[in-house]
């Protein structure tokens, strides 16, 4: 069962060990009747999209070969990648088809983004360029000029798939999300299909590799559906795939384990036939799985459709540069023909390559031959480059009134508690357009009163009966964070509740998202979508039943370092600010929203009347809790635990220092700390100069790491003044007050800053009392072990 | 072929529809013949680490029950994870045998690190605990009794596997890594056999989803082998899992797909002989692969075994509590018994679970009785808590002067190519201590030298003849972390090239990292180990093929987060300064090094001996390029390209404003700016006055983002005089100029400021001049498009 021994030391290829009857697991693609004229025009479509393609990479002049290539008709600099092209036209020229022949409604996801020559094309040729940019890329002789030389100059297109291309909601840079966020794209968009396109370097990374589960929480009667189409050209940058290497028999049977139907396109020799059959096949399982689900006698663990499909890397390229492949190898990944703007012998074979394409007979005078056109869907609105799923269906919510869910103020109160019981009226009065996606930890947050209204959408489960429900749990941050892309970009609005500490997984995700974004919103043609919202709870200050590995407050500085037009981070203090904030940021568009909150009772410090004034102006001073008139020192707490010990602190200076006048600031939106100009949201001078003064010592409690609190004070004035503690990667499982004392941020902390900084007089004595008080304390909870609650109530010593 | 449509709504479990001989895969286990006296010593052990485990979580006093349990036994906060750890403990049991019966080396990684109850149960029966914590964890009652009282507890062992946890390699906070990890560690260790066991929470994780693929890259002729464990018991923390609810079939067929030969472990009447059969048969599969390999007569695509084992979540806890299920179910993933230390009712029910392991007959009087003990390996050094590859195996590097590999000053080299020489020499002579991974970027950055010397490790590419290659690419960061973590931590030093814009999707997973080195380096135990190295190009300011998604410099900002004690990040001006640079890293100790440069040709500022002493001083003066005597500004430069603009800067503020002192500074070890006292490496108060001066502007043009950069320098003298410049999250793909300028960090922008900030007279005037020649040179380059390389000779306006 092990598999043979190989006789000669380096064998060639082998047959793996698994028995040929495995193959029987997926049948064999039964071809599909084309006639004449529709396989001419595939091809032909094909033909003239890999020639603008190609061109896009090459020309600069003479776009439409016009007369013989000459080296100054080439771009000084060649930027682009050829080898994902001729596949991604491929598939697109069957999806023409297939929308063309049933009326579907179709949006293409390319995981393989940088094949951006490929959608530009082909957008082009279907007419959507022209929609968009009717000045720049119309369907004319100049149009397609335009689309050749402006590609990836300063100015033209990027290489990359972006907000900028028509039809895609999928940023294409960073690989392993296509999948993930096609899925989110069809959830509750029953009538919507969305082909996925995953390449096979794509597919070695984790995010994709876990992402195929995505039909687990798909539910066939109110959410649409996703058909991967799996595109094998066998090689990454400059090594083979993995996928490349598996055989048939192994392809098959990982992808049937996973849950799908599989059927494999390889046959290039009547590949239309081939493909088109196993696109048919794949549109009438989705419908039979829909069907049945819709009729409410759903399929238990219905196995969707998936296509492998198998071409040459480059496919149509050069076959052979200076003695070495380049079709169907990875030399064709980038440039395939590298000095074709220096060396006539390059320049000779790019000339033949382009001409082989016959553009004199397919686009005469810049414009596509009606064969051409023929497989494009007729109607505008079902092609592929304006299907106004991708850039026009925004559904703002039916937010109902926060303030019938805030409590008393000086009452205890988990955040989260309350924020679970809005969330769910939200869910109740949006049933088709709000959902939330957690990695397994709503519960755990308690944030599980939504689970009184929906279920848990898991469809793979034989004992649930839920269907229909609202929320996803994957432990699968990446996945969560695909759906919710998905689901936002096409119109919806979700949530992410995460433990803190491991919403940083996904940060290079949502930093590529909010790129997307960044560009989406100067577009103009792209209109407004809502923000992309995460909660993060269960922070390093709470710890519970977790230690150190659960203490990175990072995704703070993922969402600094975003454009000030669109980073917001909020850190309300108690649950009544926190169903605020939550009212403000479901409410607003465009924006990254992070809300840092408590899942423990904590004390709620404002009335639902203060609360909406404080979350208004991001920062204010609290003046129950500070001494009246100008202060002579300013604690500032941001974050729920350590604003509770600045509270503390001042309590402790009235007591210790009378004489010292403690002001007590609370800030709630962090971005207003900005310096001037920087940030839509930062205090004036003036404003900034009213809460913290010019010269008195402040003292900043904060919840993140330091640093960056650092560096957006850094041009406020007198930062010499300033003294910023927080998260200092101290900690285990231990009790929260340890957790604020190893970190520095203690009551008696701020305290003994405060005296330090501040104009008292006995410091040193003062000092030695706070810190004797601190050591107290400490023996006390190590001896006492005390449950986190009573950190309110602590013994004085 | 999709499935049979269900007639009830809602039905109740169905069969999947894979047809049953999907079964055959999979033969079924043939069970172990055991002794009665094995099968008595694998159930007490298991008995008495089972009541080990629970009582840790339970009990503060009474620790063995030798009276009746009243309530001020138990602790006043609960914390800990029961459900995971009577798996992990029958797990443990039979590797013990396993080890005991054939002598193997193994070392454990345990995927579902939270069950740090069951880890630290065994280790405590086995020795292990005794041998490095003689005084607080001894075998005896004593030890014991801390053991119990002290778990979660200020100041005992936190409730995740870290490391103090003997035997351990891997933090046990953030899932998904486990895998990957094992794979590193038996990379060029021959005869280690890491067993790992993954949690059906964790396998829903994008990392652990494609880290299966591994078995692709691992040699069996030069490298060990993983077991993993794939460990069902159904249930996340509140929330069926994907792999639980997947059938034989699904499961069988899944990772037959990845490519391993499965055998389920299901049969909890008969589970000894069940599991010692399978156990028995990996390694004697893993024996067969190897013993092929070394015979130099290697099976192509070796099928490596693993085990699907299927137990209750909570095995042996309460059967049902308030009515609800427990054993069996999520509600046992924490706290079983919620409220044992209040309600009566509870305490009660703690008690009868807890007596139900008989523990005064197996641990009478707190030491283990000898049948626990008989299957405990006898050779302490084979222990699965004292094995030496865990904590004591560092072999440093033979590192080769780097001096030859420079090239002169005044040339321009690429300063990738130049390391890559110097990185092949250093495979070239430490054959099976050092290698790369990467996620297929290798020859993109420019670091392909090492490639005459050596080859892919990729083995499942039957074309490829490379065995024993010390470079792997797959296309996973996530994969490529988690072995070079495996690796680094089993004694042996990696690096990690990769582009800057993606190195972020290991952030957390570098954190998690970084967490356990801060613990390992506090316990005495823990020997020395080589740093985590990457290094980053490709960046943000020469993009080539990439536009706006391939920027992203935010691993500084990950790095600069963690404790001073393990935080370097270094930015060499230049190819010499690399190569320096990389010269200390792989001859540091516990840090995390990230190094970024570029790949194309720049400038070679410095001489061999003038890198030397630039990089020994992190930062200084480059006389060069400044002016003579007390500067009126000083502009400093970190960074590459960002340093040539300065530097150029520099050039034209000479022409323009001779009268204007300038003085140019290059950063190259970020840390030197950071306040005094705050990093080993910050420079003096002295040595920035040296630099900066107290009081002079200073432009700081930086290659990351500006607040991270503006945080660093927070408490330095005359903050307001500083001007930080940097990445700002503007770009696509367009010309290295345009990229500078876009950014506002180009050579115009710097001597605008200076201008600005300086005492200079006529600044309007030399600012409107320095605009019209940055307007004329981006008009100039959109035009021309100019080559990337030509940004060294621009023409002047």
């Amino acid at each position: 069962m092990t598999g043979q021994i190989i006789d000669e030391p380096n064998p060639p290829a082998l047959p793996s060990q698994l028995d040929d009857s495995i193959l029987n697991l997926a049948a064999k693609v039964e071809k599909a009747k084309l006639g004449d004229d529709d396989m001419k025009s595939l091809k032909e479509f094909r033909r003239a999209a890999c020639y603008i393609a190609a061109a896009m990479i090459f020309l600069k002049h003479n776009t439409l070969l016009e007369e013989p290539l000459v080296l100054e008709h080439v771009k000084p600099r060649l930027l682009g990648h050829w080898g994902t092209c001729p596949g991604i036209i491929l598939v697109w020229s069957h999806l023409n088809l297939l929308i063309r022949n049933h009326g579907t409604d179709m949006m293409f996801v390319i995981g393989p983004g940088h094949g951006a020559p490929a959608a530009l094309a082909t957008l082009w040729l279907e007419g959507s360029l022209e929609k968009f940019y009717p000045d720049e890329y119309p369907q004319t002789k100049q149009g397609l000029h335009n689309v050749i030389s402006r590609f990836s100059v300063s100015g033209g297109f990027p290489s990359h798939i972006n907000a900028e291309t028509p039809g895609a909601i999928h940023e294409g840079g960073e690989l392993g999300y296509a999948l993930a966020v096609s899925f989110g794209a069809v959830m509750d968009n029953p009538n919507l299909i969305v082909p996925c396109i995953v390449g096979d370097g794509e597919a070695e990374s984790g995010p994709t590799a876990t992402a195929w589960h995505a039909i687990k929480y798909l539910d066939p009667k109110e959410s649409g559906a996703v058909l991967p189409i799996l595109h094998l050209n066998g090689f990454k940058i400059s090594e083979r795939t993995i996928f490349g290497c598996m055989d048939d028999k192994e392809l098959i049977t990982l992808f049937t384990g996973y849950g799908y139907q599989v059927r494999i396109v390889d046959e290039m020799s009547d590949i239309d036939r081939n493909l088109a059959g196993a696109m048919e096949w794949a549109l009438q399982e989705i419908r039979h799985i829909q069907g049945a689900a819709r009729k409410d006698k759903p399929i238990a663990k219905p196995r969707w459709p998936m296509i492998i499909l198998k071409t040459p890397k480059g496919w149509t390229g050069p076959k052979e540069v200076d003695g070495e492949i380049i079709e169907g190898s990875f030399r064709s990944h980038q440039i395939p023909i590298k000095a074709a703007n220096k060396n006539p012998e390059h320049l000779k074979m790019l000339g033949d390559w382009l001409s082989s394409y016959n553009v004199n007979k397919l686009l005469p005078n810049g414009k596509p031959v009606r064969d051409i056109l023929a497989i494009i869907p007729k109607d505008d609105s079902k092609k592929l480059g304006q299907i106004k799923a991708s850039y026009d269906c925004y559904n703002p919510l039916n937010l109902p009134d926060w303030r019938p869910f805030t409590v008393e103020s000086g009452a205890h109160a988990s955040a989260m508690k309350v924020l679970g019981e809005y969330l769910a009226e939200i869910a109740r009065q949006n049933p088709n357009d709000f959902r939330m996606f957690c990695p397994d930890e709503l519960e755990s947050n308690k944030l599980d009163a939504i689970l009184k209204h929906t279920g848990r959408n898991f469809q793979w489960d034989p004992h649930s009966r839920a269907r229909g429900g609202r929320v996803i749990e994957m432990l699968s941050e990446h996945t969560m964070q695909g759906f919710l892309q998905g689901y936002t970009l096409t119109g919806r609005t979700g949530l992410f509740p995460s433990y803190e500490s491991f919403l940083g997984i996904v940060h290079t995700m949502m930093v590529q998202y909010s790129k997307f974004v960044k560009i989406a919103r100067e577009v103009p043609w792209r209109k407004e979508m809502s923000s992309i919202n995460y909660v993060e709870t269960s922070t390093w200050a709470r710890q519970e039943h977790n230690g150190f590995s659960h203490q990175n407050p990072s995704f703070i500085g993922a969402v600094l370092n975003l454009k000030p037009s669109a980073a917001r981070v909020y850190l309300p203090p108690d649950a009544n600010c926190m169903v605020e904030t939550m009212n403000h940021v479901l409410r607003s568009k465009g924006y990254v929203n992070l809300v840092v909150g408590s899942k423990q009772e904590t004390a709620v410090w404002l009335s639902k009347e203060d609360a909406a004034e404080h979350c208004k102006k991001g920062a204010s001073v609290w003046k129950f809790a500070s001494c009246e008139g100008e202060p002579d020192v300013i604690l500032v707490g941001i974050g729920v635990e350590v604003t509770f010990e600045v509270v503390k602190a001042a309590e402790l200076l009235k007591e210790l220092a009378p004489e010292l006048k403690v002001r007590v600031v609370n800030v709630t939106d962090l971005m207003v700390l900005n310096e001037q100009d920087l940030h839509p949201h930062s205090l004036t001078k003036e404003a900034f100069k009213e809460l913290f003064t010019e010269d008195k010592p402040v003292i900043f409690n904060y919840h993140g790491y330091p640093t960056e609190l650092r560096g957006l004070l850094f041009g406020r004035p007198g930062v010499h003044r300033m003294k910023v503690s927080g998260y200092m990667e101290e900690g285990s499982t231990t009790t929260p007050f340890d957790m604020m004392a190893v970190n520095r941020v203690s009551r008696f902390d701020v305290a003994s800053q405060a005296i330090e900084w501040g104009d008292v007089e006995g410091k040193e004595k003062l000092i030695a009392d706070i810190d004797n008080n601190l050591k107290a304390t400490k023996e006390f909870i190590e001896k006492e072990g005390r449950d986190p609650d009573d950190i309110y109530d602590m013994p004085k010593f």
